[in-house]
């Protein structure tokens, strides 16, 4: 089987071509108001709403500007944070996905704007109109919203994160055995990412053992040195803290750290197990190291700077995925719109020490390959891979990745029959994964280059997995916008690597959980800590059913379907034992 | 003799007692604009203005807001910028001086921002009226347009200094040795503040060898390890470079690095002579290092974050005194408003390396120990001294001064009598002198403590002299509202430190200098080479005579009195040896 490239191009050429009916929005500052009940004059003063629980100031309207209502501007800063933002920054300054300033939107126009957040492209935009997640009026309002400026987000400084910051259950009154039967190395942190929740589930049994509030939109959990804690971020850059030893497990320790968040992390040096977490937002730009038994914030520190190449200072760089070393007492932050990698030491931070390693613009997620010496990460927008020896603390290449926009995830570490160890991504903005071979040593001709290409099942993937026991390698795309491939998972054989072209089985994963309605969208392979099974989300709309599809790694056949009114919108997964260990 | 301190009392009590006329200026509103025939229509309306040559949007009216021409909101940005920017921040946040931000000057109200930059105080504010520094109308528009929003100066980024960046003579087109028969070593490098302009003034002939155009107001000079090139740096951030080699000397290379700046330094790590030179700016906030024989601006680091102990966000964290570690690679940066001093290795500045050490809200300047190991800076509005051990790369101690705004310029050195070793500050805003032991090793009880408070003429000083050859400790004055005070010299014997409250010396530098116009003040002691001679600046307004006095170290007689009419108001007085080699 091979890529169905023409509906990549199709998509594409909607997008374009469809006709850019206007772009002063006169139609719209008429009728607008009038629609949403609001009266015509409180659209043009300044006003107060939220934007993830905080006050920010509507800005002033501008000759041209179409006309929105106060309680549209709230009801869109609040879709665009959940939504848009993730991509396309909360100054709109662009990323991952493009920048949607007002210069750039107001070229566009209405309708061009209508159109492409309704069918998305093949790029990476999802189709928000025809997948069910946005109503019509929420589309035009969106599209309204984005040729008026955005508001301006306030800061979020110590005295803001300590006063979100919560010790529920205080080090000292927690249990000092773990008080419950799970196999907590085979529990699985599942995001639930419109209930704003995660489940945690038995790997064995796949019994939600429980399900337990959070931020919105869990982006990743992170599990303590020691494996007792589980840390989860939401989007809005809420901190929950659980203790695994509990029975149930449950939150000990709360804290905001932001407006926007992506990343948290514990520290892993020997001797600082468990110490400290950290956690880096999107907005506020800084990251902060807090105590890792409470929380406690202990460090906020600002990457606000100037941009690695053109040293031109950008006011909102984000800070996007954290990993703590193995081989020195420090985190390593990457750092997105600067294109800067940090290396913060963490054992004295009242005099921190942080190298900052010139890289590539647009760095957003990466993991280790498979000694953990090396970190890879993705400068997505940029099409490359920078790696850091995270022994020696320094770059060590940095290289084009052959596709559009990688989004590795942690990425997947393979034993390539030709090229030894390889690390694989795959891309966002087309059907390719990347083969990177990372044996320096072994591999000398072939360390930090493209060994391999692969041609998966279209443009939209999000991750890639494999397992040191497993000779698969499983490639999502769950933001494509044909349902068969957003449904479905491709799946080469690492035997079969040593051909030149291999080809891959498709696991039609939606189909196997039996869901109907909507577009669900299958995303995150994860395995179990043995493994022999991988786990997939089928992730439908939030009032539709979703599932979790379990698949046998030997055998690709459908080994179990976990369906339950509580999983709603699964994403992210992550096995405790994998996550805390670095294995993938 | 004693100090005046009834003075001080009365002026600050003129200052806070005179009555708040008026501080919503509706008198202003109305009368301004006619008396200065720009038509009213005009004062409301955004404008751009030039800000140290960059244009900047005059930020809209507000209800409430004086009225403010658009050219007397230009000529009160100049005078800002010149006069005022450097204590109290571009963004009239505060520092050296208090925050001048709408809701305090507002509450101040007009007539007592009139009274206070007409007469001064003797915490450091001076007396701007009344030395005839600025006119009455100027006086007037200051008051207005402090008490409207500032304009937000743009970025200056790489793009923006490269544009000003110039190699004037190329390495290659330099002299391969000294061309002329100048003494290098015993060189003054002498500010011609309001001139843009510094002398270059032989330290035997006391003849000005040639006068070089610079920036505005050079705030210091600096030397590289060589000895061969001079950097000055203006308020308007603009370095010259300035080949000694040459007959005459001359400017080799020029650079802009942003819209106000105040340090330049050089490399000066074994290995790493002449390589690199970094200037630190008050805005943008951040610092550039620069390649060493062209200026060639390399890497630009922002200096925007967290205040070290709040942990709020910072907009305008200015860069004050930059030193160069004799120990390290490094440079040592004071970041004012956050107080951190960061260490930053220039080994590798593609993967920067900085240590940011928790220090002291509002560092400014400071200097070496004796032994070159310490660097003592004060935390002036803080009353602190911040200790770093530059061979550990550490904060060794963090004391009170004693004193009220603490100003040590890099201090002076003395072999005290008593507690050996001790580096010495005077104070802004008031008359002591603080002696503090740095001897770690011969006197540990003294290390790091204020052994001494010594009282000298009264508040606004701004500088302390000795050389390791000299019995005498010099102390200025130069910004006390009294002429007799600004206008002399207090001098005292190193050996009679002995005693609990030792006597000064009184050296009426003004009156040597024979100038009856104006209200000249004595500024800044510089000793020669040999560390015989100490010459003083007896700085007059721009369009009076000024002059340099040159006092014998060893009788504290009158020498000899430079003048000369391209000597436009001298300030800061640079000789090559001592300032290259860190003696004073």
């Amino acid at each position: 089987m091979h890529i169905p490239c023409e509906t990549r191009k199709i998509a594409l050429l909607a997008g374009v071509l469809l006709p850019l009916a206007f772009s002063t929005s006169a139609a719209l500052a008429q009728d607008k108001p009038k629609e949403h009940g609001d009266s015509p004059a409180a659209a043009y003063e300044p006003s107060m709403t939220t934007l993830g629980q905080i006050n920010v100031e509507i800005p002033g309207r501008k000759p041209g500007d179409p006309v929105i209502t106060p309680s549209e501007f709230q009801a869109a800063s609040t879709i665009y944070f959940e939504r848009c933002a993730g991509c396309h920054g909360v100054l709109r300054k662009g990323a991952t996905g493009k920048p949607l300033t007002t210069d750039i939107t107001r070229g566009l126009g209405y309708q061009h704007l209508i159109d492409f957040i309704t069918y998305g492209s093949p790029a990476g935009m999802p189709n928000w109109g025809t997948s069910g997640e946005l109503t019509d009026e929420q589309v035009d309002v969106m599209a309204r919203y984005l040729l008026i400026e955005p508001p301006s987000p306030p800061e979020f400084g110590m005295p803001e994160m300590r006063a979100t910051w919560k010790v529920v259950v205080a080090p000292d009154k927690r249990p000092t055995k773990k008080m419950n039967d799970i196999d907590i190395d085979n529990l699985f942190s599942v995001t639930l990412r419109d209930a704003g929740q995660i489940a945690l589930i038995d790997g064995a049994t796949y019994k939600i053992h429980t399900v337990i509030d959070t931020g919105y939109a869990v982006h990743i959990s992170r599990i303590s040195a020691s494996g007792r804690y589980l840390y989860v971020i939401g989007r809005d850059a809420l901190i929950n803290m659980i203790d695994l030893w509990m029975d149930p497990p449950a939150t000990v320790a709360q804290i905001k750290v932001g407006a926007e968040a992506r990343s948290v992390e514990t520290s892993k040096m020997k001797g600082w197990e468990d110490k400290y977490a950290i956690a880096g937002s999107y907005w506020p730009p800084q990251y902060v190291i807090m105590d890792g038994d409470t929380l406690e914030p202990q460090k906020i520190v600002s990457t606000r700077g100037m941009i690695y190449d053109t040293q031109e200072f950008h006011p909102e760089p984000r800070v996007a995925a954290i990993v703590a070393s193995h081989y020195r007492p420090e985190f390593i932050v990457n750092v997105k719109e600067t294109g800067k990698i940090l290396l913060v030491d963490y054992s004295d931070i009242r005099n921190l020490q942080v190298t900052e390693i010139e890289a590539e613009r647009f760095l957003h997620d990466g993991g280790f390959d498979s000694s953990k010496r090396y970190f890879l990460t993705a400068a997505n927008a940029r099409g490359k891979i920078a790696v850091i020896d995270t022994k020696e603390g320094s770059l060590t290449a940095l290289l084009e990745s052959g596709g559009t926009t990688p989004h590795p995830g942690r990425g997947a570490n393979l034993a390539h029959p030709t090229y030894g160890p390889v690390w694989a991504t795959s891309h966002l903005g087309d059907e390719t994964v990347a083969l990177i071979g990372t044996d320096p040593e072994g591999h000398p001709d072939q360390a930090w280059k493209v060994v391999q290409q692969l041609y998966a099942l279209g443009g939209g993937s999000l991750f890639v997995k494999s397992h040191p026991n497993s000779k698969h390698l499983y490639v999502d795309a769950p933001l494509n916008p044909e349902a068969d491939v957003s449904g479905s998972i491709a799946v080469f054989n690492v035997d079969d690597l040593t051909q030149e072209e291999p080809e891959y089985t498709v696991l039609p994963i939606v189909e196997w959980a039996g869901i109907a309605e909507g577009q669900p969208r299958v995303v995150q392979g994860e395995f179990n800590k043995d493994g022999d099974e991988i786990w997939f989300s089928v992730w439908n709309a939030r009032d539709l059913e979703s599932a979790i599809v379990i698949i046998d790694d030997k055998t690709l056949e459908l080994k179990h379907v976990i369906k339950d009114p509580r999983l709603v919108t699964p994403t992210g997964k992550f096995n405790v034992f994998n996550t805390r260990r670095d294995v993938y």
